[in-house]
This record gives C-alpha cells, structure tokens and sequence, in this order.
C-alpha cells in the first residue's frame, strides 16, 4: 500500500464518511505523511465522523496553517472538541490565530456547558424583522449565504425572537404583502441552559425540525436542528447500559480512572452488601455443604441461570418502558408473559441439567434437586425480571438504575434456597 | 375526580401529548365514557403517543364512526398500528366502511416489511416536472395542502424522481425563470424495501433532513423525514441491552411468549454450558471445601463482586464503541483505564469486604484470602470487561451480542479460581 493509504483529496471530497473510516484504520505513526498532503477543508469535513481520540491525532500531525483552517472552517462542535483537548497556552496560541469574528465565536461557545443548547446550536439561521414587505424580507434572504432553510425567524429590533415564517409561505406570497401577516408563533424556544435531554425530549414531543435558541434576554442566538440532535439521541438511548450497572451515564469509554473510580465504587459497595445477603442464604445451609460437597460445587449454576434468565427479562421490560412501548400500567400482561417464558424455559433447562448431573453424579437424587430448582428459580427469576423496572418506575425512579443489582440479588437468593431448600427436602436421596 | 378524568376536547387539542399520558392512567373499563365524548379528530393525534397496547384499548371502545374517522385521519402508522391488531373479519369491515382512496393507501402501507422504508414514508411530499417555470412550479405549491417543507422534488412525466428544488431558491427567483436551472442533484434515495437500519445509518452519515423513497422501478413514493426516525434511532440504539443477554432484538416487552421462549432458549443452554464449566473450576477445590465449608458460603460474594464489575466495563466500552467515541485501535487506552479502575476499586473494595469478614468468622486467614481474591477478580473483570466487546469487534461480530454471557463466564472462573486457589495456597492460616 502507498503512503496515502488510499486516502486522498478526491476521495476525501468525495466520500467523507467512508475516508474518515480509513483514516481511522491507520496506525498513529504513519499518520502524518497521509494528512500532511490532504486539503484541510475536506479534511476537516471527514474529521467530524472520526472518533475523538482519533481526531486529535489527526489534529496535532498537521502543520500550524492547516490546523487553523479546520478550527475556521469545520463545524464549531468539531472545532470546540479539538480545542478542549489541547493545554491552555496551545489554545490560546491557536486561537490568536484566528480570524476575530471566529475566536469570538468558539470562545462564546466554549463557554457553554458542556451537552447544553448553547453547543449544540447552529449559530448561522435565517432571522429578518416583522416591519418588512415580504419582498424586503426576500430580498434579506438573497443576500445570506445560508440555503436550505424551512422558516425564517422574526425578531425584533432588539432581536428578541417574535416569531417564524414558512419560506414556503414567502414563496407564495406576493411581494408587497406585509410580512407580519405571516408570522406564525413559535410555541418551543429553549435557552442556551437547556439540557440535551430536555431537547431530545421536546424535539419528541414536538413536531418540529429545529428548535430556537434564546439567551437568557430572550435574544436569538442560534437554531438547535435535528440532525445535531442524532447524536444526543442515540447517547441518551443508551445511557441506560450503564446506569443498570450503576455507572453515571456521564462516563465515557475514555474518561479519566479517578472519574470512573469514584463514580461507578458506591454501586460496588452496595452489591457488596447485596452479596453477603446471598451469602447469609448458603450460610443457613452450611451443615448440609458439609455432607454433600457436590451441592457446592453445582450453587453457581443455578444460580448463573437464574440471573441470565432474569437479565433477559429486565433488558426485554426495560427496552419497553424507555420506548414507551409499555406503560407500567401493563404490568399484568409483561408479568404474565414473563411468568410463561419462565416456567417453559425452566422445564425445558431443568431437563437438559438434570440428564448432565445425572450423567456427572449418577445420583438420581442431586439430578432431581437441581432440576426442581431450575424450574423455580427460572420462574423467580421472570418474575424479578419484569417486575424490577416496573416497581421502580411505580417509585418515581429511573428503571435503569441499578436494575442489575437489584436483580442479581433476587436471582441469587432465589437460585441458592431453591436448589440447597430442595435439596435439604429431599436429601434422603442424595 | 369527574368522569372526563380531566381530559376534554380543548386540553387534547392543544396538548396532545400530556393528554396521552392522562389517557394512559385510566384504567380499562373507565376508558369508555371518557373517550366516547371525545373529538376523534383531535383524539387521533393524542393515540399517537400513547402506547400501543393503550391505544388499541381506547381504539376498541370508540364507536364505529370515530374509528373510521381516526383511520382516515391520524397518521398512517398509527392506522396500520391499530388495524394489525384486528382480526381479519373486524378489519376488512372497517377498511371497507373507509373512503376508497385512504383504503388503498393503508392496504399499500400495510403491504410493506414492518420496519422498512415503505411503512416509515411519509407519502405527502411535493412535486413538481422540471419542465414548467418557477412561476408555474409556486402556484402548484399553492394548491397544495402541505406546508413548512424545504424543498419540492422533480420527477418525469412517469413520476420518475430527478432531483429536488430547495423552496428557498424558487422563492428567490423570478418567475419566468426555468425551474431545471434549480434542480440539485439527489444523492441519496432509498427503495421502500430499505430496512429502518440503513435509513438510520444513511441519515447519520448525510447531513439530509428527509430521504426520498423510490419504489422498484424508480418512481417517487414517498419520504422519510428526520422525525419519523426518531423512534427507529431509540429503537436501534437500544436493541444492545436485549444483545448482550442473547435477547432478539425483534423481542418486544410484549411479544408472544412462544417468540421470546423460541429466541432465548438457544443462549440460555450455551449459558447453561458455560455455568457447567464454572462449577468445574470449584469442582477442583471439592476437598478444600470439604474442610472449610466457610468456603463455599463466600464463593459467591466474590464472583458477584466480579460480576458486577466486569458489567460496569463492558457497558462504558460498548457504549463508545455503539457511539463511535472510540475504535477497537484505542484499546491499548480503554484497557489502561479499566485496569486502574479494577485495581483500585479491587483494592477498596478488598479492605471493606476483609473487615466484614474477619468481624464475621474472627478468622485472619480467610479475610485475607477474600482481600486478596478480590482485588485478583477485580481486575480480571476490568480486563475482561473492556476487552469482550473489543474483541468481539475485531472478530467482525457484534459488539454487544452475547457479550454478557461471555462476560459472565469469565468473571465467574476467576472470581472461583482467584478465591479457591488463594485459599489452597493459604490453607495453613484458614
């Protein structure tokens, strides 16, 4: 392969997203002959689709110049990810390079919070005043670059935001129509506050493709669109993997040990304690371990079973609730199902454990104690499963959080007493 | 409260969406006098945000007139939403009691893949043959209901789509100009046979606010638009938490129970296969428990600890990898931070669950053996945790599939071998 790796200016300009995934391919060392030669404009564009850490990398191989371009050209959140990453007298030095209206502008935006309105917003829009004819108002927008656009705002002279007009209504308008009489109210604005949650939530709600940005005078200063919003979706979507598990959905794949450690060491400590609760369960039973060792031995499988068949219910309620598929008031019907799934699983996996521990043990007894207690703990274990996100939705909570952990303990309990409580039971024919 | 439960005409015509959420807390048999009195216009927007099983109920209570004015004018995919859920009798009755053109139109719909492009499409869109002028092209828009679009597309005489015309630009223009001098170039289409997937994919990758659909042989008929994925992009995004636990990502909370046993049942016995050999890594120790039953009390405590742990590492990593926030070649720094997380957290965790035990068994021998499996298991999971779904990538699979699973038996092996084995090696102080 040459040193290009096959990523070149026509392919960049091209094909964006797929030179972004080339380049993510190629081993930090060799990366500055291949980007060195690169445009920085259609660089910077590819740049938005790579990984962070990657992009960085990319950054910092490429000459004084280049980097400027990109910090001038590329989309602001590209450009404020880059520059989060660099120390603070790098940042300055590259920042005194620029243009003044673009420093100011990542300077205001870096400002905000990080996951806020404020930088997420499209700060170009189309934004004209109510006094104007319509053919004024077109005439307005002729002379801005921005194309595309579905509305325009109206705002005041003060550029409070007073309100939007369709561009499809402009069009069919005539030209000395008074533009006020096609201003339609816009009933969602958000601040530069706003959290992305909310917004994820309110372009939900609402029927809308972008929402306005006000500051807290009521001053227009951006347009937050959907499209910017894709990836707020998805990480608010997933943000339930982590918080079952008891890790703070603001944990990144990358963020610093010390973050993680303190954030995710709570959860341990309090499955932790749930643990020694399961633990107490064999604890009662320690008499008849003594005598039968092979029930110790075959605990976790019971029990493995049992938080795997509890997991796949919860992930299956959970999935449901957070899509709004279910409400908690269906509670019967997932319990019901869960109930059935449980029960035919559990015979069907206490026939197959059963002949395996027979076949190991050749103890007809110990094969009918951990086939009984399949069936129980499966069952134990759709029941926890569906109800475990219900029951802490029903409380106000977040059904994700520590879902897991509740769950585990349940199935735990649930699997040790069955299998050492049947086999205390029938222990006549271990 | 009245009969109404708050929930009247006015409130359900201006909010729409937190009069669903009302509707949704009534219970069944209270559901028909407050319906029934309903506006079935404005009660079609508020059913698109309840529920579907809710929907269904409220559906099935309203009067004949009201369900045919719903279908007939609610959006569509609630329509083929609720008819799916007729029997076939109940349905044909009701498609037949419609006008013929909206019968059609949902037998079409209904017609399509559930999940593809055809069944998502918008089908009202804009127009126009590249033929006329712009002047002709603005007063075809003005005949048409539709309002707030950014562009119109341009299709042959045999509908065949070729281009699109920003609205912006015709607004812009004079009206004798041609309206072929405004025709951009679609790039993007997508046939109704496109899998949601894709869809959510192609909007990510193209900075497109709607895609067009195309029919087989080229003919527009329809469009996808932004916020009518916004429940696909939810829904693909967390279909890894019903993955890792070997759940089918079709599964819904209320699938048929037959579905869910069929799906589950596969991972459940290779789940069953890896306890087996788990219970074989204590099978080993069978005669140190024998002699110090305390053992097997405690096994679990540490496999769980490692469990959950190893949990909170494959969620954080999956979640980059699903968000694109790192690639497989960062895992020199993913694996970094998650063993310093294991370490730590492994030693913290060591010192609490030493003192528990030693305060429990008055035995310095075993509190030192757990401390010292701990920390071990620890970091075990956070190898493990971070490298499952890693390496899972690298193998071209699915980051998430079965990941839980996999996780699982390797925290629970070195959870056993780390705690058994130390203990062997410190037998003399038990």
């Amino acid at each position: 392969m040459n040193v290009s790796h096959g990523v070149e200016n026509e392919y960049l300009r091209r094909h964006p997203v797929d030179a972004a995934e080339q380049l993510e391919t190629i081993p930090d060392p060799e990366l500055e002959p291949v980007v060195g030669s690169l445009d920085p404009r259609a660089l910077g564009i590819a740049m938005e689709y790579l990984s962070p850490p990657k992009a960085i990398e990319v950054f910092e191989v490429l000459p004084r110049e280049a980097q400027l371009e990109i910090l001038e050209r590329a989309a602001p959140r590209l450009a404020v990810t880059l520059l989060a990453q660099l120390d603070d007298s790098r940042r300055e030095q590259l920042l005194e390079g620029l243009r003044s209206v673009s420093r100011e502008d990542l300077r205001r935006l870096m400002a905000f919070r990080e996951n806020s309105a404020g930088r997420l917003m499209d700060r170009s829009y189309l934004a004209v005043q109510a006094e104007l004819t319509v053919g004024q108002a077109l005439k307005r927008l002729q002379q801005s670059p921005l194309r595309g656009a579905r509305s325009v705002f109206v705002v005041s002279t003060e550029r409070r935001l007073e309100g939007r007009v369709d561009i499809q209504d402009l069009a069919l308008a005539s030209g000395e129509e008074s533009l006020a009489d096609h201003v339609q109210r816009v009933d969602e604005a958000v601040t530069t506050e706003t959290d992305r949650e909310e917004l994820v939530e309110l372009l939900e709600r609402s029927r809308l493709d972008s929402v306005p940005v006000v500051d807290l005078e009521g001053h227009l200063v951006g347009v937050v669109r959907y499209r910017s919003l894709f990836h707020a979706i998805e990480d608010v979507a997933t943000a339930d993997l982590q918080k079952m598990v008891g890790v703070s959905p603001e944990e990144r794949a990358l963020s610093l040990p010390g973050f993680a450690i303190k954030r995710r060491l709570p959860w341990l400590h309090i499955n932790l304690l749930t643990a020694f609760l399961a633990a107490s369960v064999v604890g009662l039973f320690e008499g008849l371990i003594a005598q039968f060792t092979a029930l110790a031995v075959l605990l976790p499988v019971v029990a493995g079973q049992s938080g795997n068949a509890g997991a796949q219910a919860l992930a299956v309620t959970m999935r449901g609730l957070a899509l709004r598929e279910i409400g908690i008031r269906q509670w019967r019907l997932v319990l019901g199902k869960e109930v059935m799934v449980g029960l035919f699983n559990g015979v069907a996996l206490a026939i197959t454990c059963g002949i395996a521990v027979y076949l190991w043990s050749a103890s007809f007894g110990l094969a009918l104690v951990i086939a009984v207690a399949m069936v129980m703990s499966m069952l134990a274990a759709g029941i926890s499963g569906s109800l475990v996100p219900i029951v802490l939705t029903r409380l106000g909570q977040d059904p994700a959080t520590a879902s897991s952990i509740i769950l585990t303990t349940v199935t735990d309990v649930a699997g040790f007493f069955s299998f050492l409580g049947t086999a205390t039971i029938l222990a006549f024919m271990l």
